[in-house]
């Protein structure tokens, strides 16, 4: 049995649709021709409503840490004050992001698994004059916490005028995001999360606000450079710079899939999907490992017994099931079950058959 | 007749094999787990032998511009004189990025289409004290030309310490191109030129010397960040962000073929149809461009007429055939037909006689 053959409950990528792989398999368009650009610009309309903006929404050719790299070099000059809120290994991320770009950075560093509050990201505003900018994760893939950004952001957004960036990798479309209601400038997301694609390209979406700043940022960039992807998308002409074209054709398919459905029904469903899960696991005394759980992933905690790598082995090897591990802090400690998109009860029911066959075993 | 069935005689992207497209459609893996890892060190292999070099070679999700940028903001720094020679639209983009992260640019800047000479390089090398880098491109896409490495490195290597850079995107593995033997210190290529894949991703080659620069380099970088990339490879880890895995998966098969085939009956498979095509041309009192083409791509020259555009639209529309136009201060004046690969004498014959009747409806 090959792995491309195993259950994939990884937090991404994920496991991809019959549909997807299709449309993978055509023949590549050459990336300035009609059908294509007409493609692109589908896709830029079908990425405003899984972002919840009206604002400019600019594929790249990327990883997600390639967008949130753009998030930082369009934005800022060197010596720019801003905030990182970091719990875990992807919100860490945007610290060492920011300090290699040498911005003067107020890292809020809350345990892993632990979400910040509005109280507390008030009073670092408050202590931190001329802030320029405010990295948040929406859910932090390696602990599968969620920032409360409905709530924050809202209670935050009167009292300063930095930047409001975010990674919302593994939180688009699995979770409600609203982009323009709540007041966010600059967001991020990448393709091989909840959208269901293969890894490949990311996604970033600016507000005028950012625009604004962008004119005045000193960082250099060329390839991550936005405003080049923007000039592109009013020049009529796709991408600045050649894309990832099947990413883009069958973007094109599952962002009208999405619209078709619409969020509130996705969200909803994975609500469902991810409270099922843990009811199961509730039931076999199994805890969830962060205080406020993204319905993107579960991350189940096995601090106690110190063996989460030998039952994620085991897992793979006798069930051929593939989640994934703890990282860094977390190596061995945890185990993180992705059920963003494509993963429904019957595959965690099969996951939670597999883990009792494990954990007997192990008894 | 959808455009993706159209004949596409670009430069890049190029038709897709029909193997290519298989392995795109296969379900994708985890791209931590042993099959992937196992795939993707397969292809560096495969990618040393591309390069002709025994240094390493970085797979990077991004379009051969990422890899530009790349090859400037990790072995430089503020401030850095460096020689750019430019000729054509891609060729400049080196100056662009050189610029854009604040190096000092020496342009040699040549007459669209000429390639520059080992002696014309020599006298701005002594000119130029405290050379820190050499910028240089294989193939110039935007006109066809080539620069001819193979005599030019040997003859400035004995006379700078400088590090010498190439673009190698559209000439790799059309075109001889020797990294160690030539003396080259970092080489680029792309994914949807010669190796006939679709566009996604591009590969970095490093040698030591400039790993050596690297460590003194203070442009600041992190996405592309190649320490990062070759530290993965060295934990066995693959690459160092999530990887386009159906791409490596691609590589993978593309590369073996290449091995097997060889590269010097690549070579001489890739002379022997850009002269079939330049002999009909010359029969039909066509010319070519460049001074000195490369084999990757034709580019006719259609100066005297001013209808280029309006030939590309009639090949396009009453002949399923899509070439390139020209760009910038060529626009309207040449056509660039793409015979990277899996183009044979068959496609342009059918282009020659789509040509010849849109040239007769012309007179």
């Amino acid at each position: 049995m090959k792995e491309n053959d195993y259950l994939l409950l990884t937090t991404g990528p994920v496991p991809v649709s019959e549909e997807v792989r299709k449309i993978f398999s055509e023949q590549v368009l050459y990336h300035r021709s009609a059908d294509f650009i007409e493609a692109f610009e589908h896709v830029v309309v079908g990425l405003k409503y899984l972002f919840q903006t009206e604002n400019d929404v600019l594929p790249l050719t990327a990883s997600g840490t390639g967008a949130m790299e753009a998030a930082v070099s369009n934005f800022f000059s060197p010596g720019d004050k801003v905030i990182v809120v970091s719990s875990g290994k992807f919100s860490e991320r945007w610290r060492e992001i920011c300090q290699r770009f040498k911005l003067e950075v107020n890292e809020i560093a809350l345990d892993w698994g632990k979400s910040i509050t509005g109280e507390h990201l008030l009073r670092e505003i408050a202590a931190t004059p001329d802030l320029k900018g405010i990295f948040l994760t929406h859910c932090e893939t390696s602990t599968g916490a969620l920032t409360d950004l409905g709530k924050i952001i809202p209670t935050i957004r009167p009292h300063t005028d930095a930047l409001i960036i975010v990674d919302a990798i593994s939180s688009i479309p699995t979770m409600p995001f609203k982009m323009d209601v709540w007041g966010i400038d600059v967001a991020v997301t990448a393709s091989q999360k909840g959208l269901g694609l293969p890894p490949g390209m990311a996604f970033v979406a600016v507000n005028s606000r950012a625009w604004i700043a962008a004119e005045l940022a000193e960082l250099p960039r060329y390839y991550l450079d936005l405003t080049k992807y923007r000039q592109a998308q009013r020049l009529k002409i796709g991408s600045a710079f050649t894309p990832a074209v099947p990413h883009i054709m069958a973007a094109k398919v599952i962002l009208d899939k999405i619209s078709g459905q619409t969020l509130p029904a996705i969200w909803r469903e994975r609500e469902a999907i991810a409270a099922f899960f843990r009811t199961e696991l509730n039931k076999r005394n199994i805890f969830i490992f962060p205080q406020h759980p993204s319905n993107s992933l579960t991350v189940l905690d096995f601090q106690h017994s110190g063996e989460a790598n030998q039952i994620i082995d085991r897992l793979k090897n006798e069930h051929h099931i593939i989640v994934s591990r703890g990282q860094a802090k977390l190596q061995n400690k945890i185990i993180r079950v992705g059920h963003l998109v494509n993963i429904g009860k019957n595959e965690l029911q099969k996951f939670l058959e597999a883990l009792d066959d494990v954990l007997i075993a192990h008894q």
